[in-house]
């Protein structure tokens, strides 16, 4: 995130959902009003996971802005893939 | 589904998700206007890629009311456990 950005990106892959959670909270303390999650095929329930930890433990009063799903499509070697995507914006509630 | 609602359910689990493709257009089909689309833990990406071939393949215009997310808590064994869950309120187009 640059530093005159209001909202910061968390991209979840295949690390335990702990160090996604941790990377959102960094980001809100360093000043961001948003957060969008994004996850992309099996990620995708470790992503709401995240955001489950985030309002159980961490930020207690965490608002979901907005979810969004879709579908991306790729080549790969010639054979066309989808794989699902999924979009949470968390506003931390202060703001 | 009662023949009264207009609201149905599917309940998507470890099945292909052609499945539950299937079970969603029958629910629209059988004269529902809204398809609920529930999902719990590792079947959340399951639902998202339903939604995705919904839309790709079957129902072209098809409208996402409303995704919401939470988490659900239950006693197994003396142990207290959290699982994800999510919902995803399916709109018919003509409706």
């Amino acid at each position: 995130m640059s530093a005159t950005s209001r909202e910061g990106v968390v991209i979840v892959g295949s690390k335990p959902p702990l160090n996604y959670v941790t990377a959102c909270l960094s980001l809100f303390n360093s000043g961001a009003a948003e957060v969008k999650i994004r996850a992309r095929g099996q990620a995708i329930c470790r992503a709401v996971d995240v955001v489950g930890l985030l309002r159980k433990g961490f930020v207690k009063d965490l608002k979901v802005r907005d979810i969004s799903i879709g579908t991306q499509e790729f080549n790969l070697a010639g054979r066309s893939s989808r794989v699902s995507t999924m979009d949470i914006v968390l506003l931390k509630p202060d703001k």
